[in-house]
């Protein structure tokens, strides 16, 4: 571990090796001088993907001083470094926001998936207070190997699309709503409750999480599988 | 008020004269002789019909010793006294039930508004799971003037009905489902935070109370209604 | 749908038709870029009425810069275009607010009745504290089809709205209140546990639903009913 | 302390003296023997008024078994010894109970400010479904020093009896109602926030803590005051 | 009600007459604007003590524009016109604030007592961490007809004051504390649990209930009683 | 669907077809009449798997009357039909039961990833409290597809499991413990809030739900994937 | 691990030797078979303590078949193996009771420090509402290492006797009290926003945990301590 | 008490005689200009170690303007004077942040011990995501008397560490995490529910708490001590 981090993080650089999946820096707890001496330290790593999740704008700031060319997905949150994505492997990664409200939440599992090496698409605005948004989907949705849905208020959506797919649903609440949506609460219950299997629940405007799951989810199916 | 029921009851006898509705007997907090107290002095009283709700066995034989002839739903905990409903006025109130067991609450739900008055269609099994049987349904939705959808676990079956129909949905919650439904709390913040407009909840498990407002939606226009 | 909107908003423009009612705009998720290219979008079609709901001050600049005639109610934080409302049919929608801090609530929902077409009418602070108040206006409350109560604190008055009136009372909790209130899940709780049969709840602070319900229990009847 | 009750519990017979009121025996956590060792403990102390509360049948019977003449009042759950209250002195206490179901928690209220020296009146079914029925009693309730309201559901019956009269009121939720009124929080939560000041809040079904503070605040007024 | 209060308040200003007590004004959920109305329509009343709580600087500033000889105590953000509080009569009401931190809403309570015509006393920084403390005042405390607790955090000081008096103890929640005490339903539900009996709980932060509630308790007592 | 299935439950026997997994009867809110009825509906159908789930001895009485060869796992409260599960196909299916108290919901999710086509293995009493027993199952854990881990208290497992493998770990929250454990609440909250990413949660005691999201995560890849 | 109990427990005879602590077995979410199975087992292992807790009577009978000399406490619900204690070493933990309702948590929190070598004492019946009960006591408190304080209700008492001593205080909630206890939360939050610093919360009933920390806080010292 | 506190705050000075720790004070309710006074009134006791406990930086203006020599650590915002802790005794005190967001609260913690007399040590970064990074300091955690463990999120790491070590594990829950996190509840009941015995579990970020708890557990054994 580089000096500068001492006293404050403990990189886990060896986690590619141990999980698969590289380690992300969440950023809303901690100072942007944080944040830009963790992007310090992993300048010396390109061959394992970094991703800062929950950036506001001054600790985008930070990590650009330090990476350049790190890409800034604003509406997101989020940044990569390196820019590129690995190349794409094992199976299609669908992300679904219900509303445009959900769209920045929606995007983190998107870019998530992405930055962790599958193939990516994303559907806006299929709330099911118009079923016939997303029925006229169901092709692009079947092709997936699995499906982020989020969605916010009734959070009813992951129970439709899971009723209509083979694969799992990754449910993902987002705390967009009235009142008694109680902050991602009411979603949050009824994707636990979905009465559809095959619904995996993250937490609360979680993109991050979610599109990890999804890319685990649809990763290349080791070789001892029947 | 007769003399029998002074120091436990103040029965509402007014109540058809003022809100053109009668009122009923909730049995839950009430011991038999008390309910059955309250049948006696309903019995003068044919021209006022009588609803006796949330009856368990014991209720309901205090009130068929007085009252031989009332009607039982015993899957509603239900009787209704005199056993006739009214003739059928204003428009039809579909009642749908999500899954099987949210048959005896939606049962309740349409007992309640038959015998104040409208006319009343049932349709059970179609959760958001297997869209297909809901859209199978449609003819019979849009021929409703208000729609009752009792649903548990996610709650997400309103929203999906308000969708499809002009009319209003009372949305009715029940407390059906795995642990984290919580007693029904889950399908009922759905149903608050229904995402298609249009959608009027009652309290968990409250069949009666979905069933009267219903009745009150459904009731013929008033003359001056343009 | 206009490429402008695409990649964030799917707009149900068949909404009217399919439904009988337009779809509204809820603001306060999306950018004032985003609210002002819907505004634009919907430009062409002055046949449907659009509503925009939780719109700030610079959602309705965004608004107000491509339809400039738009209605703006900066109380009811709602904008409406065209700006003229449809001619009334239907019963009478009585809007009541029960303080004065809950008035901006019941605005929204009279001003989104109005513009789906209902004659409407307020009356402000009645709260049961003084029953005096509301007693005073029974004659007004009775000669509506449906009746809106916009209550914070204990939430009472819709319980003593619907023990006077025959017609249904949409309940709609506000988040006024000392700490105990919790944001409105005070109000909420006790409007779902009305004691009165008749109330149909809502979201809190959601006037627009309340409003849109009341419209459509208000409906004209159809041709059908008896 | 008698040896006989050492060991599990320390009897505070100088509170009288200390507080002006005698302790009572809470007995739903405590074994029959427990509370029959306590009443054997209070044989000796026949001037000081002792009450059991929360007494299920069998700690009734242990309790007449060693005070045989102690009034049991089944439906309160609750025995007094000695069973002749004192002359009363103070204000008068009034009790009411919205619905039938309320009645056994308001009971318990009246008989503990009974027994701590007040006269009392009981006003039943007067539940603000029918505002009618609590203003044909305005007479009565104007007559008291405190009125005691126990209420479930909606909770809102004190907010309007506190609009009413000058005196204090004292709120007593129940536990009676359907699934959103969670074990009697939907009416802690209205009393709590009830719009008309003068409203004291006591815990859920806590009929005794009821009738004891009515029995404080409508006590002789000390020399001293003005 | 003047004219230029309409469509926004109904000033109950025969509240004096039916309950005893005036109206307050709560100005939270309003704007200085209406408040600086209700201000001056109140000028023609100096017979009446008019209160303005809950008066932050622009409410305070509206208000002194238009009665500029009004008390205003910015600590508890209150204001009183007339300046004068009525002469006292009953018993004393004393304020007790557990902590520093508690002083702002234990000092609404006093003000409000003082201006319903109560003779009050303020003790400080008598929290249970240090007994001695509030032992220290127990002659004070035995002197009140009634005492108001403020308390944040565990809430304990209300069970424990009540256990060494004979004179009702008003609870009032307070907003202070660490995370778990979830803005003040720690102490909320500790006061509503308390061991020690004659303890009247209000809502959390709201001092004016207290001492509203507290000039009630204390007010002289009427001539019927014994 | 079999008429006497009719007026209760509407049999989705295409599910398989349209999802490739078959429909499961929930049996907890249905009568022992009800699932018999189904059971018989069934019998027609030995090409589709059907799982009864939450079957009490009633309810399995009344299965096995029908249909009596179907597997009986009366701890996981379950019956399958046909008795032989569909050949394994896909990768490993491994469950963790973090103590003896979560045996009985594991084993419901393993039998349902078994019947729904995979390989599954059980590791039991691995509890977070003693470290050593779950890192000594390290080689049979990455040999997994994906993880099954039920956990009550803490919920501190999944969190550990998923630090330490490649794939998914389905979340399986159960209500065993102590009181503040709340039926659940306190693993379902942990598990949300995992902070090793790649945990799917679902919920509460639903080891069914949980079994049939691992056997899809863990379904043969489609040949489109790369 | 004995074969018999392998397949559904994996004993953790280690843990003496690694944390210098038996371990327990929770017999709550466990079969009296079961039960029985891990008592066979231990009984090979008379050198390390083993406690059996959440025993009811068919779990004791269960233990007590395999180890019929074993120590049984029926109130504590726990039974303890070998039956005699080890020798007490370290300080002494005093456990308080505030009231009889405690006892049963308290003395499960006595006989696991007991058996796990503390000297202990026991104090019942000494809550706030009197004082002085607890004040007679201060002598023995200031005895102690550490004090386990176990109460319901406002869970007060921990607050009043950590300001009382210098040493930690253990606070054990209980699920004693009224509605608004919600089993135990009442008290679990004023305990963890005590007032006094030095109070170390268990969860709700979990009288062996806080026994268990009880006997660490007071273990003998190490030899490195200055 | 100095004059120039009086009004809203009474120090308790006596409180080290009393129960040999001195009184810290809490900023975040008070005034600079309250705790100014506070820090002038303290000045006259070098004797005794006061802490300024969330202190933000016009707090920390004002403690410093009257004790300018006083020990200020901003990121633990709080403050200590004298600046120069005492000479430490008893056991050595770890405090571990499960991650870089928890450090803040960490700190607070060590801060508090070290200035009531404890040696410390800090270990940061070591969440159970990597669980090889909390095996990897099993040396240092094995030389402490006492572990404060400061986690969000989940709140799994207590559970761990005190399954490897046989002190007391001070549990200290942040508010760190997503939407489900409800601001420190979720790692907060994680920690209640630790099915490793020996966890102590203090208030959300209540870093003064946790380690003032530590620092009475860590003192040196009173004589008596076996």
């Amino acid at each position: 571990m580089p000096d500068d981090v001492a006293g404050f993080a403990e990189l886990d650089l060896g986690r590619t090796a141990r999980r698969g999946y590289p380690e992300a820096v969440y950023c809303a707890g901690k100072s942007p001088g944080q944040v830009g001496a963790i992007a310090a330290a992993v300048r010396a790593r390109p061959d394992l993907v970094t991703l800062f999740t929950r950036a506001g704008p001054e600790h985008a700031a930070a990590v650009l001083h330090e990476l350049p060319d790190a890409h800034h997905d604003a509406d997101a949150a989020l940044l990569a470094w390196p820019p590129r994505p690995p190349e794409p492997a094992g199976g299609l990664v669908v992300v679904v926001a219900a509303g445009t409200s959900d769209l920045p939440v929606a995007r983190e599992a998107l870019q998530t998936a992405r930055y962790l090496g599958r193939r990516t698409e994303l559907i806006v605005d299929v709330g099911v207070a118009g079923l016939h948004r997303v029925l006229a989907r169901l092709d692009d949705l079947r092709r997936a190997r699995v499906v982020v849905v989020a969605a916010g208020m009734d959070g009813a959506l992951p129970s439709v699309v899971a009723g209509l797919v083979a694969v799992p649903v990754v449910a993902l609440p987002t705390s967009v709503g009235y009142g008694a949506a109680f902050g991602g609460l009411a979603p949050l219950l009824a994707m636990l409750n979905a009465c559809a299997p095959g619904v995996a629940v993250v937490n609360i405007d979680n993109g991050y999480g979610a599109g990890h799951l999804a890319a685990q989810i649809a990763a290349p199916a080791p070789a001892g599988d029947a």
